[in-house]
């Protein structure tokens, strides 16, 4: 791993386009077996106060039979953004971390890389250079290690790289940096009827292959971004060839459009922590008739992760952190609110 | 609804781009209590043979614990086509009358239509003139029939039409022309840990509404084409508006495109029943280990139904049918095979 360098000026739709999924062999904390959880404190690793009661509040109006409040199961519909909900994304989105790993692995591959930007500058380290290069050069980072290979080829190429990548900071496998408090919160809801679902600007087949091992989330509750896909007979053999080309960027906007697509119906839950989200929180909490949760999960806390919102390169919050007031939106201060964040903590 | 007329040459990606979706008030027939059923027969319907064999052996051997062909629940995954499959395809799609249907409750706000082909010829029941119009007519028709109003506005729609609108021959519900077979298949692979899907060529949105009501199978399992939508905040209100742009075809090699954007991984077993069924059924069967089920309903009954196969403008069953027995997928024989077809017989 390189590093930590500040990226001057990332178009997040342009770092998501490509982006997409795999497995993972190291373990980190499983959802604890939710029903023994809820007999006790459902939300253990969540410090008493306003933000964990709202949560509780929530959870009892819409489960409790004969209430005003009530939502049939089937209704009980959950979305949670990735990065920076559920796990890092900082000092950059795991996913480009990835990217620029499987740029110095091919790269012997690849001679003429070495005087080409943006490739010289990965192989380099030199980010400026890889930046200068724009939205083009990262287009054409992710376009060389996310496509050209079998969707099958490309889940074992992310579930080997998980398997071995650490993070710089913490030394630890990116799916141990994982939030203990969020993934109480998913077993929590799960216990009381939820589905949960992912709706990520991050690739689909980036996360897919670890998300139920790593939050009890199945593949195909899993929404994010995609590259186009070509199906093929190779003899007698069928498979998906994943192509350098755009399918869906599922972020802003396009959260509510790529929920609508894989769910059908609106989630009455959604959890989010930047920018990014603001649009699945609206389109899950306003004008809808019946009971409706947002969350933001506002990164406060420097020391035992980080401290950012508004003018931030990754997980910018801003404009969504105005409207969680506006909205009554439940806003996580992560410092005063998480009792522990990591599960090694 | 217009007499039955002949459809000289129909492409049927061109038919399946824009069709979009509807919940229905008729009540067909449920899915009987499963767990009930599978202490008796399981498949009722079913007259003893081959078929029905080929059947209840592939679900004994998936499922028998500690056996070489045990399956893991979580991969119990089974996607079946919609039209012709599950509910009747002829004389024409179900969405393709209402698309015509709803043409003529539009008429009054566009008077112009009277002397404007393909609408002309809608109004005036004259097919030939519509067809004469080619792809690009029907383009037009789908896409002021589907497109144009949010997709709440549009969920209203279909399920207002499907609650009035009767099939000519069998003066019915569309909802009630669903095969009791394969209500009873459904809920029988359910009971046995299954994850029941659609992958339907038809418009996603044009079945959600109903399928769960009608096949017991959730918004969020449906898989079909669709047109792109807009995400919009009017005033305080989030809305998506559905626009005539195609985004997706969910026919042919677009099927394991789907599934795979879907669900995330192989089904195990694949049920269809046309040449748009091939490739999802090469993809659920060919080059993967472990045991794999493909079925295709091949329509033999003009009595009870319609008999049509290699020829056909709907439903067209040819290069799937050989295929069918090169790669040992067990054909359906209406005639032989069901001892009903729908509940109300």
């Amino acid at each position: 791993m390189k590093p930590i360098i500040r990226f001057p000026t990332i178009d997040r739709r342009v770092l998501l386009s490509s982006l997409a999924m795999l497995p993972v062999l190291s373990v980190a904390l499983r959802p604890t077996s939710a029903l023994a959880q809820a007999q006790r404190d459902p939300l253990p690793s969540w410090n008493e106060g306003a933000t964990k009661s709202s949560i509780l509040d929530f959870v009892a109006r819409v489960t409790t039979q004969g209430g005003s409040d009530f939502v049939p199961v089937d209704q009980r519909i959950a979305t949670f953004d990735n990065d920076g909900t559920l796990w890092i994304e900082q000092p950059m989105y795991v996913q480009l971390a990835f990217a620029l790993d499987r740029v110095k692995t091919m790269a012997p591959m690849h001679p003429e890389w070495k005087t080409r930007q943006p490739f010289a500058g990965v192989l380099d380290g030199d980010l400026k250079a890889v930046m200068a290069s724009g939205e083009k050069g990262l287009v054409e980072i992710l376009a060389v290690t996310h496509a050209g290979m079998s969707t099958a080829e490309f889940e074992k190429i992310v579930t080997d790289w998980l398997a071995t990548a650490r993070d710089h900071r913490f030394k630890r496998p990116y799916t141990e940096l994982v939030y203990l408090p969020m993934l109480e919160l998913l077993g929590y809801l799960r216990a009381n009827g939820f589905k949960t679902f992912i709706a990520s600007g991050g690739g689909i087949e980036f996360m897919r292959p670890w998300t139920e091992r790593i939050y009890g989330i199945p593949p195909e509750q899993v929404i994010g971004s995609s590259i186009k896909t070509r199906f093929e007979m190779r003899d007698t053999i069928p498979l998906l060839f994943r192509l350098p080309d755009i399918n869906f960027v599922d972020d802003k906007a396009g959260k509510p459009i790529g929920i609508n697509e894989h769910i059908g119906r609106r989630p009455i839950a959604a959890f989010g922590n930047s920018d990014g989200d603001l649009e699945m929180l609206q389109w899950t909490t306003l004008g809808a008739s019946g009971p409706r949760f947002g969350l933001i999960v506002h990164h406060t806390d420097a020391e035992r992760e980080y401290a950012y919102d508004r003018h931030s390169h990754f997980g910018k919050l801003d404009l969504a952190l105005d409207a969680a007031a506006v909205n009554r939106w439940t806003v996580v201060d992560m410092k005063k609110d998480w009792k522990r964040i990591f599960a090694f903590d």
